[in-house]
């Protein structure tokens, strides 16, 4: 192989041209992306690009994409370890290059010594500055958001880090139908008030005001996923909360004993299949107290509650908690959208919406947030 | 990271199960992958699946797509140097994938230094027997074949193999279809007589009889490239032929000298800008002789001679070399089809035929092949 | 012209096996289709068909659309007249062909001199039995359900009925992908409550329990437009109610004064622009009402509000007021559905949805309602 | 029904900005439309527009189809007789609607009774001149061009005028992307040399420079259906010959003998299914004198043979044909495009193509004749 003796080492605090995408802490030697979607993103000239990660985990790798100007050229697993990966050469390099390394797979809650680093650059070429997009917009989930299924056979049905994408995803087909900067927060399984099998930890609400808090292990809390947020920092255009699919499902899975207390935790039908008044009263509870909780942290942004990609159970009492919690605080930058169902032909692996629907999921999104973001 | 103790190394030798998609030799240890869409498939069993490639270059690096179930989950560069990817890890141990590592760049004759070998296997799980589809489908082209452009923004203009892809390609979408096994002989900017630029040496039949005779270099020797193709192992139901877009940039394109001869060649235009009849009569010719140098090797192949992903302009000469080898040989079992132009929304990168393009021509290809491999 | 002298003339009350889609009145001689999609259905031989129908009107003409073996052969304008249309000619006497003949147009509150009717047939064929469709479903509405602009050129802007279209219909399309015998009850500018303007006397659930109560005019009176509904004789499997729009239009349109008795009639905005709760609250309950009049003369149809196809202001309202009806009667047979928001790539003339929103209407609305049926 | 007053009568003769399409003799009182997408276009204000047209045949009643500001909103029947039809009514009177009355059905060379006539136009409006688009296109064809099967279901098998349409048709389609007035010349079953039953006489050059030629009986004779064609007064810039379908087809049929001669006509096959060499000979013999005898009559146009939408076995010969034509004549202004064969999706009514068909076909001849025409 040809050398290229060119090619410079940049620890990341040297690019003040890097931009990242995605909720992190101010480290940047090394930088952690904690969530889906999380992204670095580089315009840079030159013949070749490397850089240099640090993948750990005791189950669950990473997988991340590289999107060259807008077109995604790679997407590979992030085997155990730090090594350099390269993400082009051979190119003009008078050229710029618009390019995006996004990590494509969730926080993962339930691995401990899960984390995707990136540490350095090699290039050749020179950094120029990446513009923000017009707009921003926090998307807030679960296993949809999280983009499990999106990819993979209709018959999968491993739980594994192959199947889920940041990219065919309805995520980020909206913010890039409204050219907008996007973040992502979600977890598979979880809920506004509960997991999808009446876990009551499993709710984002309890760690939304921490960078990445739903992560355990000593390792993840020294890289400051346990940190506060810093609001402030990046306030939202839109807040899109796409969760009450696990809420919805608890009902119709067994109970959820706590270890820890032996308390049981059910959210019961009646015995018409109907849900039980006092349950569903706590699921709009829940989702109430989350909108205050997005309101006091994003206060500019409209938030909207877009659900129904797997079925809409919840709406009506999504639909309860929105109009009480507007009601009870007047504020009016709120509001509700069903998004298209997944069907037999837009369904993806692991019985999830798979591209498809996500695709038809993002033009209803993108449609309406247009009409809110071209009016305020 | 939990490691995977159960986790067998197996040489190519070992596994009797393995199927190779393409051209090449014998040689298992290592195999040799010369050709674009060249792959190796396995059905297997086991949690977690690994391959050892040895990747050389001087200029050129191979890429790899990956593809679990017919989907393609993941899509690399592969790096100088000998070491092992992982397939897939964490999956159900008692289900069968069926696995495709496909090769998306061409050989390329421009870097005497590129090879893509494989030369191992580790898994925990049990091969199982890879059944052939009911046909056997061969395609032989040029940049079009080789998916040049059909990855990548249509802004982008460096030749890299970045750009190429082998899965975004009508043979492999046609294969789909027709449930074929198939094989690719394709060389950027070649032709059936010379190169876009004139060059005589730059054409196909010139080293179609051998397993991938147009590679340069000792290494690619010793690989047994320049050996004789053993036709009899493997017969194909149908040869596409996808040339004559080169033939014709060379009508445009300036002279080209022999760097050791001196000799000039240059296929004319006429003061008008149609071809010179006589520089037309040569490209029919050399194309009436592959059509004999096929037949000799494919004895029951329906020969169908695919053009116009990038206009049309030798469709008349193709015509006349088909019916002058249909007249004069007696053989009725070839056909010409059009295929689709490519248009400002079909386009790709490169201003070659971009993923649509390749899609419209394969379902025109597959309407037609299916009628005559129906009636056959 | 060659005279067919093999035409036999029959009145209506003579074909048995005559299948009459839509609200009407016992009358066969003649039959009055009063709403938009009702229709006559005919399975008959022979080569030859003619219809005898008398259409009247002051202002607004009626259409009809030809349906032969499911495909649109024809669309035409009834000038007035009582007349002979030639439905098919020259086909083959023996094969059995499936006629509809489609009233285009909606009934013309606006028009008491409007009326079509249908009295006699003219064929040299036998007919046959048409057989009823599995399902029945019932659709209630305003301008959307009417098809208003679903036909003509975006630029369009005149109310006229050559805009209005039962076919190209998210109705017409659901009927046929639920393979569902349908009625349509609608009229544009109507609401729950009130018009667009605030008029609150038009509005559907006023008139329901009659045959086509909306219609004015003595002629229309004798025709049996009043009459009450015989509500047993066709018993839906399912209601769909496509109201709110005009409900929603009249916060933002002047006020309406009763020209006979000076009451002065508005629906309330705001200063901050949102709706005044009292009047939304006006809303809900004529929404809840009409929800218990649906289900005293449909008792075993599910009841489904879907809505959002001219945007979505009144949803939560809509919940709410199914919410309670569901909570104050038991009643677990209801749902509310979103429909797909019209957009500028799928808005039709006078903008109001074009084919293509009708198109993605049925589609979400299909989904939906294919899981009810087949759970029922 | 509230009476117009205020409508006028016009002869065409009185309305100097009536433009009509197709060709036709010099008459206007009344003016013939002769073929299939021949039509009147008119650019009018007012409320209300009618046509007098007299429908006259012994077997094939023609049919309309009218579009307002380019889009169809009626198609009927025209009985026979003489009488007046609403093109439009109750619209703004002050804007302009542009108006087309289109010949839906073919010249009827099998019924030497039928004729379509219209006599004069009803308004209110005004009359304002129709600009003419620009370029003029002229098609050439068999039943594929006059629509046959390209509405209808699938199932149907009589040949009948219902199952015509010159709007579902790739020749209104290509003419409206390329922004073109256009003339269609057609008749099923015919061809270049013979008909799809070896009938000698049912082709389409014998009546090339007639204005009707094809048309028999002594009222078309009177009409000057055999008046010679004045080929000055519309020059097409394209010339788009789509035959060959029928010649193929009289390889497959039983030998056509002459009633009056005794005489039998029979293009042979030969044992192996191969076309008959002297019988492939003629027709491209008849192939190469059409071309002589367009380009005499229309010396600017460039001819291309567009030919593929029911195969493409005659392909070869149709390319031998022009490659003689181009040599002999140094002419350049010609070229071969193949069309896309109708598959099992895009088929229509009579195993002919359906509008999927077309659609297609217009698509890849658009992007052929653009080409063209922004070089010329």
């Amino acid at each position: 192989m040809m050398e290229n003796n060119k090619l410079q080492h940049y620890a990341l605090t040297d690019v003040a041209q890097l931009k990242v995408h995605g909720r992190t802490t101010e480290s940047r030697s090394p930088l952690t992306l904690f969530w889906t979607g999380s992204a670095v993103e580089l315009n840079v000239t030159g013949t070749e690009l490397w850089i240099e990660v640090d993948s750990k985990y005791d189950v669950y790798e990473p997988w991340i994409s590289v999107l060259i100007n807008d077109v995604v050229v790679s997407r590979q697993m992030l085997v155990h370890g730090r090594y350099w990966v390269c993400i082009f050469r051979g190119m003009n390099e008078s050229v710029t290059k618009n390019v995006r390394i996004v990590k494509d797979t969730q926080a993962m809650s339930g691995d401990p010594g899960c984390a995707l680093q990136i540490n350095a650059l090699k290039s050749d070429g020179a950094f120029q500055l990446v513009e923000d997009r017009p707009y921003k917009v926090e998307f807030i989930g679960d296993s949809i958001t999280s983009g499990e299924g999106a990819i993979g056979a209709q018959a999968e049905e491993d739980w594994i880090p192959m199947w889920f994408s940041a990219i065919q995803n309805y995520t980020a087909m909206t913010a890039e139908a409204l050219h907008a900067d996007y973040r992502v927060i979600s977890q598979s399984g979880w809920g506004v008030m509960t997991s999808w099998d009446n876990n009551p930890n499993a709710n984002i609400p309890q760690y939304y005001d921490q960078v990445c808090g739903l992560l355990t292990g000593e390792m993840n809390e020294a890289l400051g996923a346990h940190n506060p947020q810093d609001f402030n920092a990046w306030q939202p255009d839109v807040v899109v909360v796409n969760l009450g699919s696990n809420d919805g499902g608890a009902f119709q899975t067994p109970e959820w004993i706590d270890p820890n207390t032996g308390v049981t935790y059910k959210q019961r039908l009646n015995a018409d299949g109907t849900y039980h008044e006092e349950d569903v009263a706590k699921f709009e509870q829940a989702a109430y107290q989350f909108l205050i909780q997005l309101r006091k942290n994003n206060t500019k942004a409209h938030i909207v509650w877009a659900y129904g990609m797997l079925g809409f159970p919840m709406m009506p009492a999504i639909y309860r908690a929105v109009d009480t919690y507007m009601k009870e605080t007047g504020d009016r930058n709120v509001s509700v959208i069903q998004l298209p169902n997944t069907t037999s032909e837009t369904v993806g692996a692991r019985t999830h919406p798979g591209m498809l629907s996500h695709k038809r999921a993002a033009e209803t999104l993108t449609e309406h947030l247009k009409g809110i973001l071209h009016h305020s």
